[in-house]
């Protein structure tokens, strides 16, 4: 098999890898060149810019995840709704050029009232699934939008979105508790679970955050720690509405820094964490085309 | 008795009333020189420019509550610890220029793990409790921070904030929400309503947040029907972890709109409302001087 380039297009950045036929990465590059920085919408004209060498071997493929998919990408792709696993992403591919550029599809969880969707994570979770050889269990990415997902046979059987980063940004830059917290500080991990803990006390988010600012004018609590205590009540809101495996493992897909943030929460109520990286997205391109 | 002039100095507008001996309201006036917006933080020179003329006679005595005794406001007057009622407060008067002008001190409530705070809401709570002929029961004012406070014997024994107007503001102009959400819109009641009864579904404020752009992407929620879904659906998380007394009523003070917001939320719960506004912040500060 030829080369298979995997590009993950965010909102406000995109990687791209150049794999081999077994699916290892040979070559990597990132651009801060999201959906929402294209110039002039002219998505073409990014893609080549960055992988037009790439793509020059005969029979070269690529397959794009992520938001580049959406209303506001390159080309919409319709979601594919769940439960779906790789066969069914397959099938739905949406060919920019005919065997050569596809966008993979998101997925779409229809069966409750209210709907949810994912662009991307998709193809993380397919990874993760492959490289921890596992065809079930309970899937977390988390993020500015962090997805729970159900896996059984290998395939998504249901999804939840938490805004769990998204609040924490606004929060911590824009509400009144910016004013005594250090957004930027490092993790201090006991005051983190602290938060979490927090989260428990059934009392709800919307009266917990604003103990940080009642800590904070009391003085029991520094700007650098409110950081932490606040990431931990967040982190512990998400938790406390997760049906956790007791006893079983969750795996976690994402940047180091936050899913050993989860891992410790998840710790806490007894739960082990596999974790995973960038790995998972290129494994799971590669599991689409074999 | 001579006048007395009640002023609530909050954080972005101040609001003044010249009462007469008994209490009621012979003038009133507003200005947007919150304390953010107080020039060179010249309080007194403010002060002077709005109610020098109200201060002339004789006697004249003037109350001022709000952010104007925060440690950003006029003088910083510290917290009376609840249990507290109006005696408490009278006690504890922050005398600027003695009998003539002082800050009235906000509540703290120090009596769980995480303190509690509020100032201005004391003041309009035993106004109410005044104009109510009531000296126990259940009081919210909602706002930017809603306040949850019990009342028992006339003395506020414990009270809780909750950071709903915030987390409104914060949704549905700096989030994601925002691009497909109109935060103006008149109230639809009925999709309100639906937002309130979401908010009970045990899955969270984090999930079902994001359930507003998920309905929106699949054409199910206009812009302007987004705004009342999440209005409910926050209003409705704040009223989740509240213990509501079941067939008796809760006091509500407040903006006339915001206050039937709640009535509308609690009324799905069986509970009744009995509502005031800015008369409760004039009965209270005359409260504190007879």
């Amino acid at each position: 098999m030829s080369d298979l380039i995997a590009v993950d297009w965010g909102t406000s950045s995109l990687r791209g890898a150049r794999l081999d036929a077994v699916g290892s990465v040979l070559e990597e590059k990132s651009a801060p060149l999201g959906i929402l920085n294209v110039p002039n919408g002219d998505f073409a004209a990014v893609f080549a810019s960055l992988f037009s060498d790439w793509m020059k071997p005969a029979g070269t493929v690529c397959l794009i995840s992520g938001m580049a998919g959406s209303r506001q990408g390159w080309v919409e792709a319709p979601y594919v709704a769940c439960p779906a696993g790789p066969e069914e992403l397959k099938r739905h591919l949406y060919w920019i050029e005919p065997g050569r550029i596809a966008i993979v599809p998101g997925l779409s969880d229809e069966q409750e009232e209210v709907p949810d969707v994912m662009r991307g994570e998709e193809v993380q979770i397919f990874g993760a699934m492959r490289l921890a050889g596992r065809t079930e269990g309970l899937f977390v990415l988390p993020g500015t939008h962090s997805k729970w997902a159900t896996v059984q046979g290998g395939r998504v059987t249901g999804f939840r979105t938490c805004m769990t980063g998204e609040f924490y940004g606004l929060l911590s830059q824009h509400s009144i508790l910016a004013r005594t917290l250090e957004a930027d500080a490092p993790l201090d991990e006991a005051v983190f679970l602290r938060g979490v803990a927090r989260a428990g006390n059934g009392e709800g988010l919307l009266h917990n955050a604003f103990g940080v600012r009642a800590l904070a004018l009391f003085g029991q609590l520094s700007p650098a720690r409110s950081a932490s205590y606040l990431s931990g009540l967040l982190i512990g809101e998400e938790l406390r509405t997760q049906e956790l495996p007791s006893g079983r493992e969750v795996i976690a897909i994402g940047a180091p820094a936050l899913t050993a943030r989860y891992a410790l929460a998840l710790g806490q109520r007894g739960v082990k964490v596999h974790t995973f990286g960038a790995e998972a997205t290129w494994a799971g391109v590669r599991a689409l085309l074999t």
